[in-house]
């Protein structure tokens, strides 16, 4: 039997529509791009695609996305980080954001999403998964677990969840548990900041 | 034998750097989007690519990329549209982007690039083409060519080019050959035009 | 007896906030600026705007303000300028924009403003002085009134308006009334251009 | 003897010039506009500007510019703000950023800018009369002295040369020197932070 299939170029392109930060314009063109191209770029694509959703798995510690091993991704296979510092951000593109300014040599956990104002719904953050994960990692030795959430209504929202439901674990373990510092930014003017980044840049001065 | 594959992520990722208009950091998310979506998606976006590549063809009359019948494209093959009024565009979104203002019924044809100021190469234009397929379209009643090209230096240099590759043909058959009017756009404001523009606005008025 | 003076950098402030696009933070740094600066400075500062008023006078052909002599402005006193062509524009930052181009050679008149879409008002505008002025400029060999007004609906709206009022004279002279001519202006992309430049663009083609 | 002046409108285009943040374009535009006002409008602005330079003075304690009093301006005045603290601000914008953040009731001292990179001279800066003064506010209960610079390279270099020049009567008074916390700015992204702000937000975590 035969189907009547909608117009290739429409379908591809409402997909792309679908992508982070692509609107119905820019996702034309990557269609005009594709058409353009090489069947081998075509191809490329496609075997990326699927290697992409075959190899790569989810480590089963920090929960973020990774490729190769099915055990531990490499950061959490990696020895020489600090297993007493624990990181909590929101994705994995704040984890990798961290890693790119070497300047944290402890461990992640992917919260998977903040607290939406709109909805305050939670379900989706992996709350219960962190939570399970701390005795074990109290064993190896944690001992801070830090909030680092954007600098936004929704991250501080999903700071005082996080701190409300590691707070019973917290108490029998011990931990201390932080959030990133406020203040100026690289390159701040005073005249140009707003007063709670300049309350933020008071309190913490040092 | 066992091949040691490259990283899917940073493969896909590197591969997303080639669309137009994406650097590496939104690359990046894009492989997060795809890491986070369901099997479903992925599998829609391969199916998406592979029906693109198999069922979509050149239009042999405008040469821009279709889907669909083999033939003609829709536009070409719309029989309402003046035979009169060649546009020669210079890419698909070009074509595109007049289509959506609603305001051209001629046909079109799309030459494929502009021509590089840098190194005044122009192979890749569909030159040769745009000239065989004239005397098809002088009998089918063509009687001006609208060199529809973007108003910057390429565009102009395309512009002078295609004239003098049409001088011969175009003396044969009394084909007018146009461009497309300058002046002021939409919003403009005298004071912030530059004076190519009022030039333009000034010599074009009526 | 002693006046209880209001805080004159609160004065000065709101004073320049009265300037063409200045807010309440660049008001506030122009005033430090004075503060700053020597007494010369502000001397120099005081003694300019004096100047400005005394010697600054409005040209009686044009309406434009300019300064020197008493009579006409420096360009309405050019005899090289082309008497047969009278541009109107809607202000003297206009007229500058387009003598700043070095593209037009005639006449000009400063209407003063251009129809406000939200009052419909034409209070301001220099419309009785213009449509008094044509007989004169009529003798002196007036051809073509070229409207030069910004491409947006108060200039659209204004075009009208001065068509209307300029219908009885210029059917008795036979002027020719025109407008600026619209289409892509410099750099414009098609893909970027919105549909009514297009349309103009097509519609203008040469 | 008769000076031939030059035109008034070019002297005070190109005075406007001088104004922090303007260009030839606006400078002109304020002059146009000043042209279209009523002469009470010039008037308002000549009679402010001598009445910024007769009745405005420097405060001898925080060397702000400000008006009224002859002696301490109003912050150094109020008894309210507390003598323990003290910020050191580059300019009266900084001081009045802070003021409008409504987080800080200690006292000020402005220094007249920060130490240029490109020529490391600090000649204006009133390095000698910060630490002159500081005696007397050591009497007055100082205990804490805030460098409250921007956080760009002048703005550190300015606070290390600052605290030279303070050590040795800071360590008689056993004064603290602080400086402003940097971290996360309200808004900010984690993706889209700079290695150092990220450093610094980790730093200051708590």
């Amino acid at each position: 039997m035969w189907r009547m299939s909608a117009d290739p170029i429409e379908k591809l392109s409402s997909l792309f529509e679908r992508f982070p930060g692509i609107g119905p314009r820019q996702a034309q063109r990557f269609v005009q791009f594709l058409l353009r191209s090489s069947p081998a770029i075509r191809r490329e694509l496609m075997d990326g695609v699927r290697e992409l959703g075959s190899s790569v798995h989810q480590c089963p510690e920090c929960m973020r996305y990774s490729a190769g091993n099915k055990g531990l991704c490499a950061i959490c296979a990696d020895n020489n980080r600090d297993t007493g510092l624990l990181a909590v951000v929101s994705s994995d593109g704040d984890l990798l954001a961290l890693e790119r300014s070497h300047t944290y040599r402890g461990r992640y956990f992917v919260l998977g999403g903040l607290i939406s104002l709109a909805s305050d719904k939670i379900n989706g953050l992996r709350l219960s998964e962190l939570t399970t994960s701390l005795s074990q990692r109290a064993d190896a030795g944690l001992q801070e677990i830090i909030l680092a959430f954007p600098a936004n209504p929704e991250g501080d929202a999903t700071a005082i969840r996080v701190r409300e439901e590691l707070a019973p674990i917290g108490l029998i373990h011990g931990f201390k548990v932080s959030t990133l510092g406020r203040g100026l930014s690289t390159g701040s003017e005073l005249e140009y900041a707003d007063p709670d980044t300049l309350k933020s840049a008071l309190d913490n001065r040092k």
